[in-house]
């Protein structure tokens, strides 16, 4: 099954279980509201567009059971209580709670389903669309007949989103043109989401790539190993500064020093025109643990954490950090390549009002 | 007992056995020629300062058992080989060897002791100035009464060395004149020295730190949360260009887009005019494992290793980078700070051939 939310002939929603890759591949079937309130909780759905269209689905098997209009609230504020800071869950939880509010309560479940159908088929259509014009700028980048050497951090992949991701879409449409590539996958410490989760992703698709420390990608850079950078990211400010997973702006800086180009591939829907800059921006800092505890298998097959820092040891974990815009070569949205800027920012939100252009 | 290759009063040889550390600090007796060698192949103790010492004394134990011509040649081949790229060791060894040499057997073993421990006085003493010079820079960095924020990337601690360290001995010496100092801590990853070996030794000698993941350290600077960087290294070239542990260039561009100063210890001997800049220093390649493992103490108090990619997953490991001299505030060695520049290091090199200037 190509999607990373799918159902199956008998009408049943099923995942991935991310919290068990990239040792195990495990569908999960969601059955209820409870069942995708408890996924994106736990992490074993994430993703800012996945966990979307996880609560979109939510809400419409909530519907199933009790189509009132309390039900339908209550639903609502307990799939939104999971997540509260990812701005795509709010927005697919009103998008299908709007939809089911406009209709009598026999026509709700049937609706709020399409709805949530709907985000699910857009997504993949905004995703395909950033990767089909990712591989037309970055074709032209690959040194004669080497593969094109791209340099990806964190996961900002299929399994991110409904199908193709943002940043790996790029590289699933260049693979899709017959363009060789290979993938620096950066290990992205402190939860380690390149070196399980884009490295597992690529496996499964065999996209040729090599995992790397974070701290290798700026000598990979010097020493001509790569030719273009590509991120996701959580957030563009109105400036065009960018909020992604820590370690985005140092990589963004060796992108700088050594004149390689530095993407970031994001759905107009991530661009804030509320957030003025990069400074505006509050970062989340997550538990310490992440940063003394490293998550793996070990010899005997278990999943286990392993402390690798002195028993008491403070530590500090900013989630994510801000590249400033000066840094970033240009944003690739479903609707072509912008500026990271406040001109290119105004001209994409412009045209946001209008159908995208095809890629291609 | 503070220095990390001590004698005790019954005349026997210690060091700490740091493939133990962080959890278990356990004094190594070295006995025997074999002792030391097996420490300093097995990584039980690390640093090239403290692994020339360690071989210096190897050689006179060696010659302790047989002070024969054949045997000291011996010796010395069985020790340089266990790691063959160390520049120290080899340093240390020829010291002996050559003082050795010039005497009958009969005198050699004392000779070869008294060189050793001359060895290590003369590395305590190099690092000690080191610090204070530093101390002399960094102290007016500091804001107002808050403590001095400093960064350094891997371990260039007193367990590097035969004491003090290299750029820790910067933060001993500023301690020991009651300056406050708090100390980021990268974790720098694939070893992890930082998070094991340099945040034990700090909270051995109860200085305020705190570990980050290494991706974080560029946020910390963009956010002012850091006064002054500084590093050990491996090698320094007749330009200024400096190789030192993977991430250190990346830790040196986040200084500069920030306007922090970045410092790297380094004692004279560490800066090779043979080489005349960093694109002729060949970066060793180490063991993909240590990127996809990582070894630390799991739930039931065993040190073990856990795999964080899928099995197969390939990885790229090398082991330092090289930092452009453009980017080096300065050298600081136990002669005092000097550019990281042909002129600075051709200056550098002459004042060496004259006693070192007091610091303070």
């Amino acid at each position: 099954m190509s999607r990373t939310l799918w159902i199956d002939a008998a009408g049943r929603l099923f995942t991935w279980d991310q919290t068990l890759l990239p040792f195990r591949s495990q569908a999960l079937e969601l059955r209820s509201c409870a069942d995708c309130a408890e996924a994106i909780g736990t992490m074993r759905v994430r993703g800012a567009p996945l966990i979307g269209a996880v609560g979109a689905y939510g809400l419409a098997l909530a519907l199933r059971e009790d189509p009132s209009d309390g039900a339908l609230e209550r639903a609502r504020d307990t799939l939104l209580a999971t997540r509260p800071t990812a701005v795509n869950l709010r927005w697919a939880l009103d998008r299908v709670a709007g939809r089911a509010r406009a209709l009598a309560p026999a026509g709700r479940a049937a609706a709020a389903w399409a709805e949530a159908a709907a985000i699910c088929d857009e997504d993949v259509a905004c995703n395909r669309a950033i990767g089909e014009h990712a591989a037309d700028l970055f074709a032209p980048l690959r040194k004669g007949s080497a593969p094109l050497q791209v340099l990806t951090h964190c996961n900002a992949g299929r399994i991110a989103t409904v199908d193709h991701g943002t940043a790996l879409a790029a590289v699933y449409a260049l693979v899709s043109r017959g363009v060789p590539v290979h993938v620096w996958v950066d290990e992205t410490r402190p939860r380690n989401q390149g070196a399980s989760l884009t490295a597992w992703e690529l496996r499964e698709r065999s996209v040729p790539h090599t995992v790397i420390a974070d701290n290798a990608s700026a000598l990979l850079m010097m020493r001509r190993q790569v030719d273009v950078v590509v991120v996701g990211c959580d957030r563009v400010a109105a400036n065009g500064d960018v909020a992604n997973k820590i370690g985005t702006y140092p990589t963004a800086l060796a992108a700088r020093d050594n004149h390689l180009p530095f993407y970031v591939a994001c759905p107009t829907s991530t661009v804030d025109p509320r957030t003025p800059g990069g400074d505006a921006i509050v970062i989340e800092e997550r538990s310490a643990r992440e940063v003394t505890h490293v998550r793996g298998r070990d010899g005997r097959g278990e999943v286990v954490e392993v402390q690798i820092t002195p028993d008491g040891t403070p530590a500090l974990n900013p989630a994510f950090d801000i590249t400033p815009a000066r840094l970033v070569t240009g944003l690739i949205t479903e609707r072509g390549r912008v500026d990271a800027s406040p001109s290119g920012i105004r001209g994409l939100l412009a045209a946001a009002l209008s159908p995208p252009v095809p890629a291609g």
